[in-house]
C-alpha cells in the first residue's frame, strides 16, 4: 500500500452503476435500461454539495486517477491533476469518473450485450450527442445523491459536456470549468473526423460494425484513425522537438518500413489504442464530436444558449494547441461575457499542443487550483 | 479552334521523350533507359536560352497549361499562369512541362512495363528522390538542347525539386523560383505522409503492390489518402469559408452517411483522385517529400549546400498555408541571405491554404510577372 504516492489516491476500484430509468436519446431511440462504470476519488459531505464530474474526452475512460492494483505502475489519465492536495483536491471534493454511455470501458455501449438480441450491439448501438451523456450523467447524479455539482471539469470533448451542462440542467452545475474546448468543430475538425470513420468503416475487417462475431477487430482502420488523431493532439513544433526527422538509420532505407522516428511513434500509438478501444466507440465519439452545437436550438447565437446558465465559468486554453486553437476558446468566452455570465479566461503557455491539456504544466495548475480553492460548497 | 480563350496556349500534345542513357538513382539502382511525358509552350529561341522548366507538386503531370482536345473543357492545372502575356509568358518563354519519372501519367513509373519482366513495375520500381528527378531533368533538357534554364519553376514538392536543381546543376540554372516550399518537411508532414501510405499499404487490395495483376486497385486507401491531403491543402478558414459546418439535411441523420458537407467534398475528392492516379505512385511521391533534405550533405547546413548555387532566387510564401507555412520559407531566404545569394522573398495574403500557390491570385501573378519581366534570355 505505501508504493503508492502520497498525493495519489492510492489503490481504486471502478464500480459499475446500474440506471434502471429510461433514457430518451437525441436521435429519438430510447435505452430503458443503462450502465455507467466509474470510479470516485474523496468523501461526499453530508450536504452532497462538495461533489465534481470529471467528463471525459474522445478516448478517455472513468480510470482518471489513482492504480487500478498493487502492481500498477500507470496511474489514471489525469492522475497528475486528481489527488489530495492536487489542483482538484480530493481531500476537499469528492470527485466523480465515470465511462460515458457508448463507451467500452464497461458501460453500455456497442461492445457490451444488447438485452434484446443477446449479442453485442455493434452498429444497432445507437449514435449519441453530447446532450444524451449530460442526460445520462444526470441520471448518474440522481443515483448518488448528488442534486447539483460544485463543478463539472473536462477538456477537448469533455469540455463540450460542461457547457452543455450548464445549458441544459443550469440549476445542478454551480461551475464550468471548460478547457481546450470549442463552441463547436470546425470544417476541418469534422474533415479530420471523416477520414478517420471512413478508414473504420472501409476496413473490410469492420464486417458493417459486426466484427465481434467474426472474431477479428478492423485493426488497420483503427490504427489509421489513432496515428491521424496523434497527428491533431501534437503541435508541429512538439513532433518536432520530439522526434525531429531523424532517420533511424544512418542512411533512407528507400522501402516502406520506418524509416523516421515519427513513424515508428506513430505506428506504435495506432496499435497501443487498437488494443484498448473498440473500433464501435470510436464512431460514436467522432459522430457526438461533429454534432455538438448547442448554439443551434438559439438561433445558432451562442451567447443566447449560455443565457440559460447560471454556473460561473472558468475556459482555459493552450497556445499551442491547433486543434481547438485558443481563437475557439475566446468565442466561448466572448458568448459569455455577452450572455452576462460571470467568467475567468487563462491562456496557458504551451508546447506540446491539444495534449497539453492532460500536462502538469505549473502555470496550468495553478489556475485550476486557484479558481477550485474559491469554489463554495454550498449549494446554491 | 477559335473556342479557346487568346490568352491560352490553346491545343497541345503531349509527345514521349525516349532517354536512352542510364540514370543512376540515390537508392543505388540504375535504370538504363526512361521515358518521360511533356508538353511545351512557345518556341525555343536560336539560343535556346529562354527555356523555362515547370516542376509538378505531388499529383502533378505534365499537362500545365492549354487543352488536350477540341472539346477539353478544363485547361492544364496551371493554365492560370502559364500563356501568352501570361505571368509565364509563352510569347517569350519556351516552356517545358512533364510528368516526373514515377509518375502515372505515361512516363515510367510504377504502372508502366518492366522491360526485364514484362509486367507492370508495381512495387519493383525503386523509390526516388528529389535528386533522381533533377538527374533525370537534365538528360531531359540534353535531350531538348537545352543546355541552361532561364528559369526553373516549381511549388510545393516542385519548388524542392527547383532548390535541389541550384544546389546539384549551379551552371544550368539562371532563375530559380521556389513556391509554396521548404528545405526540409517537418515531423509533421512526414507523420502525414506516413498516415497515407499506411493506408494504402494496409488496403488488402494493394496486393504488396502488384494490384494491377489482380485486377483491383487499393480504392479505399488511396482515396483516404487524398481526404487527408485535401485537409492539408486548405486552411481552416478556407475549409469553414467554403463549407461551413453545414449539415446536407436539416437535422442529423444519425448515421455514417454524408451528413456535412465537407464530408462530401472530401468523400468526392478522393473518389475522383482514385479514378486517375496510381497507388504507387503517390507513395514514391510522399516519400521523395521525405527523403528531400538538400542540407544534409552539407553538414545539415542549408546555407553551406546554397553557397554551390548560382542562380537568382524568388522565394514565394502564402500567409494561410499551414503545410508549407510562411515560416518554412523564411528559412530558405535565411540560408540563401547567408550563403550570398541573390534572393527576393514574397509573402503573399491569402485564404485557401497550401493550394493558393496554384490560384491566380492578382499579388502573386503580378510577383511572378514583375520578376520573369526582368529575366535576361542570355546565358552566364
Amino acid at each position: 500500500m505505501g508504493a503508492f504516492p502520497a498525493d495519489s489516491v492510492g489503490l481504486v476500484t471502478p464500480r459499475k452503476i446500474v440506471i434502471d430509468q429510461a433514457l430518451a436519446l437525441d436521435c429519438g431511440r430510447t435505452l430503458p435500461q443503462h450502465e455507467l462504470v466509474i470510479e470516485t476519488y474523496g468523501t461526499l459531505n453530508a450536504k452532497a454539495s462538495n461533489a465534481i464530474l470529471i467528463c471525459h474526452a474522445l478516448s478517455g475512460d472513468h480510470h482518471a486517477a489513482g492504480y487500478s492494483s498493487e502492481t500498477d505502475k500507470k496511474p489514471g489519465w489525469w492522475d497528475n491533476c486528481i489527488g489530495p492536495g492536487k489542483p482538484i483536491d480530493t481531500n476537499r471534493f469528492f470527485v466523480v469518473s465515470l465511462n460515458n454511455l457508448g463507451g467500452c470501458r464497461g458501460s453500455t455501449g456497442p461492445s457490451t450485450i444488447n438485452a434484446e438480441t443477446g449479442e453485442p450491439w455493434g452498429p444497432d448501438f445507437p449514435l449519441l450527442t453530447v446532450r444524451d451523456w449530460v442526460r445520462s450523467q444526470a441520471l448518474l447524479a440522481d443515483q448518488l445523491g448528488i442534486r447539483q455539482w460544485a463543478a463539472v471539469v473536462g477538456g477537448s470533448l469533455g469540455g463540450m459536456q460542461v457547457m452543455q451542462w450548464t445549458i441544459d440542467l443550469p440549476d445542478r452545475i454551480r461551475n464550468a470549468i471548460v478547457i481546450a474546448a470549442a463552441p463547436k468543430i470546425s470544417a476541418q475538425n469534422i474533415a479530420f473526423n471523416e477520414i478517420a470513420r471512413q478508414a473504420i468503416l472501409s476496413d473490410p475487417e469492420f464486417h458493417g460494425g459486426r466484427f465481434y462475431n467474426h472474431d477479428v477487430i478492423p485493426s488497420r482502420g483503427l490504427k489509421l484513425a489513432r496515428m491521424l488523431g496523434h497527428i491533431t493532439y501534437l503541435s508541429d513544433a512538439a513532433m518536432r522537438a520530439k522526434f525531429g526527422r531523424e532517420l533511424k538509420a544512418a542512411t533512407p532505407s528507400f522501402n516502406y518500413d520506418v524509416e523516421f522516428e515519427v513513424e515508428s511513434y506513430l505506428r506504435h500509438q495506432g496499435q497501443a489504442f487498437v488494443d484498448r478501444f473498440d473500433a464501435n466507440t470510436y464512431l460514436i465519439m467522432t459522430k457526438a464530436l461533429d454534432y455538438f452545437d448547442p448554439a443551434r436550438e438559439f438561433g445558432d447565437d451562442l451567447s443566447t444558449a449560455f443565457r440559460q446558465a447560471k454556473a460561473k465559468f472558468l475556459v482555459v486554453a493552450f497556445t499551442s494547441d491547433w486543434r481547438f486553437s485558443p481563437a475557439r476558446s475566446r468565442e466561448i468566452v466572448k458568448s459569455l461575457v455577452s450572455a452576462g455570465r460571470d467568467v475567468s479566461y487563462a491562456l496557458i503557455d504551451s508546447q506540446l499542443g491539444h495534449d497539453d491539456f492532460l500536462m502538469p504544466l505549473p502555470q496550468y495548475h495553478r489556475v485550476l487550483s486557484s479558481y477550485l480553492a474559491r469554489i463554495t460548497e454550498e449549494e446554491t
